[in-house]
């Protein structure tokens, strides 16, 4: 069965998972980086799904990243126990995280200051817990981190050794890799982040610091590194689904892509040749990511229900419910080709985005001929 | 009490709602629509919470727009019983409309075409239901409808007088007069948007057609429109918690929105002047609608925890979430003033964009010393 019998009679908008496609895309990374000689920590932040983690985790014990102490708790509660947090943690989180290792869950955190280690080592000293933490190392100038082979890496780390924490290990995130439009420049991207982290485990290693754990990170580098001596996991989050803006990046196909948007068309309008779907930013997300790329997808490509891609069509414009698709002047499709009622496949320019504006996911497989309902993991 | 002690201990990111000032920003537009002789309809799709729509419609017989069928039933079992669905109707949707109607819902839908009309009174006549609909005039080339004055109005309307519907009007949305920064351009959208339906009716009336309903609306027309002379109702939506958008069109102070995000500071990078948040579009929302307008808020104005406007501080971009709030040269604040653990407040580009990243809500009056949570009606 097809996606379109296997929807049949759903109230649109609704977001549909390809599982084969999911499942492909996540083979494929995960033997990619085991040749390579280093684990895959995938990112969950993403899916946000305990049903779709059971795709992309091949065990309970499999490492995980997520990006909010709400999927870390509810990982936690479908028996998963080895995650990292990977936002840079406040103090005020802390009781959540004690309270998870407490139940016995490997959880690491995140810090790049001697405050935050402050911070954590005097609560876990004073709460009878043992934080594990990485240092989050900045090698591209993107976002958190300290500047590689800082020596303020030093003193954060000794201070993680004091009762109430623990050092874990260096983590970066090559997040400048998105802006790439070559293959060579992710290459060289996936360099800069190795070596960001292995210059830096050289300095705490001549101090005399244990570093024992290399985390890095993105998914264009995860899948263009060549190298991974000395790293011990490697972090993606998108590439479970992929999108739009990852197809410009040149990371992945466009029938790579395993999420779309389902709408009905609502309306024409002759005169301007625009036909109007009951999907807007509140089905697609407001991510325009790839505006400032080299194939602007305005709010989404339009398909047809087989998810053919229907090349020049996109989502122009969106409102809050309405998608407006303006079909080009030299476009071989005519409003007579979308009657009202009918229904079309939107690809997202951002996966995670676009997955964030959903509780629900439908989740088919055509081969099975099965669909299943996916739930969600909501707030922070 | 003031926000920062009514919120004390609360995880961040949240979504902080005024009721106050939610309370000012109704009354005042309320008491001007009443006084032009005209009826407000609220569209609650910005808020979409049964707990705020108390505080913005007088009654539950009050008249109040949605943008979902999601909002009608929940406003439904609420107890409100005269909605507006503003989204042109999908054959699809039918069925579910149907059943809020035998439930004694005064639910009125929208439409712009022949075939949505056939479709319409095909359904009810053979369910035994009177669909109530409204026809969509296009005013200003913004989204959907029927050129003012298109004789395919007539028959559509005729249409609609066949068993299984009922004509209840025209409606209009001024959607154009987002784009406009003096007050006389409102006016003059205002009063483009009362006649496209004025004549419309008119020729209506002239073909022995009673159009009972006329409706217009858009935030900022709803605040200039001069003379409402035979306009049944205006509807309005962000104008209940106005936003950075709204305060670039010219129709509320910086000081009227009564929305915020308040978020930690988790980290700081010397080198760049720059702080990191834990608040990223996840929480902010993709919209950067201001990046078009006089003032680019990027993704959205840094306040301290009473409010009050940091001049020049700007979440200056976001990831999943992180924002990273870049402080600009010649900023008087310097990052010391923002320590990690301290909280701010970020007022967004656009409410309804914002809100809807939300399922939870802490609304706080300041003046009674309260805080509730309100929850946000979600899906389709």
């Amino acid at each position: 069965m097809n996606a379109d019998q296997l929807t049949d009679g759903l109230q649109t908008p609704f977001l549909l998972i390809d599982k084969n496609k999911l499942r492909t895309n996540v083979h494929r990374l995960q033997s990619r980086i085991e040749n390579l000689g280093a684990v895959l920590r995938p990112h969950l932040k993403t899916v946000r799904s305990i049903e779709a983690t059971a795709l992309i985790l091949p065990e309970l014990s499999a490492p995980a990243t997520v990006s909010t102490l709400a999927e870390a708790e509810a990982l936690a509660n479908a028996g998963y126990d080895n995650l990292l947090y990977a936002v840079g943690i406040s103090t005020n989180k802390l009781a959540r995280v004690a309270e998870l290792l407490r139940r016995g869950i490997n959880l690491h955190i995140l810090l790049d200051s001697l405050e935050q280690a402050d911070a954590v080592a005097d609560y876990g000293l004073a709460h009878g817990v043992t934080f594990s933490a990485f240092i989050e190392i900045d090698c591209d100038g993107h976002r958190g981190g300290l500047p590689e082979s800082s020596p303020q890496v030093i003193n954060i780390a000794r201070r993680l050794s004091d009762p109430g924490a623990r050092f874990q290990g260096l983590l970066t995130h090559a997040g400048e890799s998105y802006s790439c439009t070559t293959d060579e420049c992710i290459r060289a991207a996936a360099r800069q982040e190795c070596d960001a982290l292995r210059k830096t485990a050289a300095l705490l290693q001549r101090e005399g610091i244990d570093c024992p754990v290399l985390s890095v990170g993105s998914t264009p580098t995860a899948h263009f590194a060549e190298d991974l001596t000395g790293i011990s996991e490697v972090r993606a989050g998108v590439f479970s689904l992929f999108d739009l803006f990852m197809h410009n990046v040149g990371v992945c196909n466009m029938d790579d892509i395993a999420v779309s948007i389902v709408a009905t068309v609502i309306g024409h309008n002759a005169q301007r040749n625009t036909l109007f779907i009951d999907a807007g930013w509140m089905a697609l997300s407001r991510d325009r990511g790839t505006a400032s790329q080299k194939c602007d997808y305005l709010y989404g490509q339009v398909c047809d229900m087989s998810g053919t891609v229907l090349a020049g069509v996109k989502v122009s414009s969106a409102n809050q419910e309405h998608g407006v698709v303006v079909l080009p002047a030299d476009s071989p499709y005519l409003l007579a080709d979308f009657p009202i009622g009918s229904r079309l496949r939107i690809l997202p320019n951002h996966a995670c985005a676009t997955t964030a504006m959903h509780l629900q996911y439908q989740a088919i497989d055509e081969q099975e001929g099965t669909r299943e309902v996916w739930t969600r993991i909501t707030g922070w």
